[in-house]
């Protein structure tokens, strides 16, 4: 039975945004709606178009007989200003500041439509760049790697701070904790991460940066290669920061313990154009 | 500008899947698209029968003037053994096998692939459940329970082995390691609860219990309710199983460590059928 149009849309739609950034045939949305790649072709135009003037990603083609059309989530600067506004007010609320000039930010760091917000800024910011694999250490950050790795279509490797017997040999390194100055330990399993891989960092919060060099260090030893850090909350006034190249979505530029005064502004991240291709589909 | 159809349809369905059981109110597409609200009722049935056909969802609608539509995801029963077939596939590999009986999953559980695929099928199964929270323990199932809470639109809550600083006033609670009989520690924010809530357990695997059953004399402390347990994996051959009440997706049957064969099965999970109403909405 030949589908109309109208379906066809909605089905191809979720298709699509269920598998970000995986390659989908023509030849198997002909095959599911009983319709000609013609018509599978002006649906793909349709559908590319609407992203693209929402700001809410593209379609990108890859011509010839394994090709097939991806969708590329994106995150618009209107969008993405909204979600850093309601960040920075979330994290002022002066009842989270905790000992040692840190803030309590589980219940952001748990809840999906943050998360989910953040993941696919930072799958923006870093759209342009070869990723093979998100990287976290565990705990806090695990939901918002996991989020970023979704919209890249790449898995999370997570690091920890003890070692786990069901994770098979692991990998150990020592790393000192930039701001407590303590040698700490991270181990990753050796068979989460192949030699050569293309890594994003990415962490929740960062001060000096220890933890991130203690990932960087861990890389090393796999023969990886680190293509970007992101983090969602900088700290500023920091005496020394040891790491330069990383993006901010959030930045904490004062803690004023004793009033209680917490303010935050937009971190450093620049996001990229979307960048759109002409649709070329073979009929 | 008034938008036609199809861009309203490709959008629509974005948004829906976007935001997973969120209420969008019929006011907010009508002006979105500068469309009479029977437009968009029409539009909404189209989406509704698409999701139903393909056994992806359904569309519920809330009437009333704070009423709207939300949309409830769901894996229909081949989708389901389809995912759980390719689990057991992967989770055969004799290459897997750790000591102790454990299986190396690690390279799964950080697939948003298969994370994603089990994350819809949990809220499937417990979508007719009143789920306040999904709550797990750090450090492998953090993924798996963000993507059940990604579906379910609840937030995670994460317990942990440790106690960090930078989550506030904890409460810990010991609790005896089912298969090694160890006393083990385990530790929940105090702010990360509310009394009463109601939780959903999510665990990545479960030999006699004891893990989840910490997390439920921890919910005992919050004074919250378990309305369900969900295990990726669950080991047989158990002799003193500690829960009796659980649902898991997948059975190791059989684990020969000298041979190297490891033998999985379906697990006890049993999918209810689509919720289906009728659409109603007023114009």
């Amino acid at each position: 039975m030949k589908i109309r149009r109208s379906t066809r849309l909605v089905d191809m739609t979720y298709y699509l945004l269920q598998n970000p950034r995986r390659l989908m045939s023509l030849t198997f949305f002909a095959e599911r709606y009983q319709s000609a790649k013609s018509s599978i072709s002006e649906d793909l135009v349709i559908i590319k178009q609407t992203f693209e003037q929402q700001g809410v990603g593209t379609l990108q083609t890859i011509p010839g007989a394994a090709g097939g059309v991806k969708y590329i989530p994106y995150m618009n600067e209107q969008e993405a200003d909204a979600l850093i506004e309601e960040f920075c007010k979330q994290l002022s609320d002066p009842t989270r500041l905790l000992p040692g000039g840190y803030l309590y930010m589980a219940d952001l760091l748990s809840n999906p439509h943050y998360i989910n917000g953040a993941g696919r800024l930072f799958a923006s910011i870093f759209a342009q760049h070869d990723i093979d694999v998100v990287m976290t250490v565990a705990t806090k950050g695990i939901p918002l790697a996991y989020a970023v790795a979704n919209y890249l279509d790449v898995p999370v490797v997570i690091a920890r701070k003890d070692s786990k017997v069901t994770e098979g040999p692991t990998v150990s390194i020592n790393y000192v904790s930039g701001s407590s100055k303590r040698i700490q330990v991270m181990t990753l399993s050796k068979k989460s991460l192949q030699e050569g891989a293309n890594v994003l960092i990415v962490d929740d919060f960062m001060k000096a940066g220890g933890t991130v060099q203690g990932m960087i260090s861990m890389l090393e030893e796999f023969k990886a290669n680190v293509v970007g850090i992101g983090v969602l909350v900088e700290a500023v006034d920091i005496e020394e920061r040891l790491i330069d190249d990383y993006v901010s979505l959030v930045r904490l530029s004062s803690v004023d313990i004793r009033d209680k005064v917490i303010e935050l502004e937009r971190g450093n991240y620049a996001l990229p154009a979307l960048q759109q291709e002409e649709l070329v589909t073979e009929e």
